[in-house]
């Protein structure tokens, strides 16, 4: 049985585009009390940017913390403030900023109408309703959090998406202008979220064409970007963007693999940034993926990136074995790296070596 | 000003994945009298194909012949059949075949709720009305229609897409087993279709960054199937299948060029084919495109494709300048090739001294 897959509903697409978000957004307020819901990457606080954002008397705006990964918590909490503000449903919730804006934007947008809190619903298919409107608008590129079909987050027991048909967004803006200024590192750790799930996404049994496709054309715009001199030109903020968009697009048609499922433990216990996390790990991984961290490496050395290091050094041997735990409960992504006997190359020996070196 | 650009909204992919349209359909059927619109390729006429087909008591099913370009008059004539044979619209058009059976289906379904004549709504942004269901499940690759946001018509007056939001498809099955059986050189010259998309996207000044990354990669695929000796392997029919989706999206961020311009013209007067038609013109193209025209005949030869010549020998001097016309309507087609002083180059002359050698 395949997924029928259902696609990001409509794309606004071209440099300053978001100048347009005011008439996009128009079309959906229809009543008088309409409302929309804005989840705003605290980076803008303060910023001219934040006066180009199409704000009615009646909207809400928040902005959102993004130090930490996205939780559960936060989601619910969202939801009950904005329920507690207005009555009936925003038109749509709307989020400007990197993956974890976009994640807040598509998972909030579920639980307005899927009762209880958001941690019931992180695995496949969980969700029964559909959300209303979601709006995600990138302003750093990378985590494909603009196409996936998924919104991961943290909550009490696991790290997890909720993921399935209702979560892709119902409308995507991308406008390279808004990445002009996103600051370094944080510009390269995001991109090789893109990097490295191209490379998991086509080393692994659940390869496609399709997701082959579309995570060679997205690595080739990222060679294109990373191996130059020159990886912060406006030229190459567009390209970046393209590329996150089909690496995130490639996923629907793949997997991840053996870095996000070792990341996803190393964050639960240290709260390490995804983006970061994934280079970290990734940096270790030769011998699942030894051409992508060849180039990878490559690519830090032209960026000039120095990876932190000790990151699990001062964690307890319990704490190592909690991140083994989470890590061995993605076994989709260890089963789309190494097959149906994946238990017997992925030993709780071999990831606590792997851990102990980052 | 950017176009928020409609997205087929779901996709089904996968080898034999086309098993699983009763279940995309049923969902669909919510009435008792609910029913769907078959349109299928009369290659398919009297094939164990058929069987496969989830056909309900209440459905209508319609062979259409495709030895024509699809005609505005056909449209009509089908959509008011239908509304004759029953109360109500179809829950679904679903078009099985190539691109001219697709855009039937394209067209057919924004007909049920638009008054007048198909020939009215040629061009862009002339639909008014969100047309019914429709699915679109490609049996032959290259066209891109399965994606694009165009159903080109040949009508009383001009051949034109009908273009725009209300046109692409709701749901899109890819399933690659399904073009196993194209007989050559049907197959090569669909395919040709979507390389000279290709090669006339990326070359013009409505480039954009996606339009030439999708292009790139459908390329990629191209020349990876037809510059092989084994062009119709099933790993290459899946291949050819992604390359024509890609090479259709692609052209939503780009726009056609000469060769399309030019084998309109041609069309109209002599009814050639599309795929056919292309092939023979673009043939005749090195001025425009010297890498692409290149690596085409390079095709050609290994695949030992033959064109035919001569196809304009019969006409008449009046048929001739009849050609010119309508490719001269192609204003967007030629400005992309050329820029906005494109009606210095492109002369009644050099159209004439083109098509006198095809």
């Amino acid at each position: 049985m395949f997924r029928n897959l259902k696609a990001v509903g409509r794309i606004l697409y071209g440099r300053n585009s978001f100048d347009q978000l005011g008439d996009v957004l128009g079309e959906l307020r229809i009543e008088k009390d309409s409302y929309v819901l804005f989840l705003v990457d605290e980076y803008f606080q303060g910023k001219d940017f934040m006066k180009r954002i199409p704000l009615h008397t009646q909207d809400i705006l928040k902005i959102i913390e993004v130090k930490d990964e996205p939780k559960t918590k936060t989601v619910d909490a969202i939801v009950a403030e904005v329920k507690s503000l207005r009555n009936g449903l925003p038109v749509s919730v709307v989020g400007i900023g990197g993956g974890s804006v976009m994640d807040y934007a598509k998972a909030t947008r579920l639980m307005f109408t899927n009762e209880g809190s958001s941690s019931q619903y992180q695995g496949l298919d969980f969700i029964k309703n559909k959300g209303v409107h979601c709006t995600v608008i990138p302003t750093i590129s990378g985590a494909g959090a603009e196409v996936s079909m998924t919104t991961v987050l943290t909550g009490p027991v696991k790290k997890l998406g909720i993921k399935g048909n209702f979560t892709p967004a119902d409308q995507l803006v991308l406008d390279p202008a808004l990445i002009a200024s996103v600051p370094d590192p944080q510009r390269f750790y995001t991109a090789m979220d893109c990097y490295i799930h191209n490379i998991e996404s086509r080393n692994g049994h659940r390869k496609t064409v399709m997701g082959d496709s579309l995570g060679t054309e997205s690595l080739r715009l990222l060679e294109e970007i990373f191996l130059c001199n020159d990886s912060h030109s406006p030229e190459n903020d567009e390209k970046l963007m393209i590329a996150s968009y089909l690496g995130g697009l490639s996923l629907t048609y793949a997997e991840v693999g053996a870095c996000h499922a070792i990341s996803y433990g190393l964050a639960t216990v240290t709260g390490i940034h995804h983006g970061l996390g994934n280079c970290v790990v990734f940096n270790q991984l030769e011998e699942f993926y030894p051409e992508g961290v060849k180039k990878f490496k490559e690519m830090m050395r032209i960026n000039n990136i120095v990876l932190p290091t000790g990151v699990t050094a001062n964690c307890t041997p319990e704490e190592i074995e909690q991140m083994i735990d989470v890590s061995l409960t993605l076994v989709f992504m260890w089963q789309h790296l190494c097959g149906p006997e994946w238990e017997k190359i992925i030993t709780r020996e071999k990831l606590r070596g792997l851990l102990l070196k980052m």
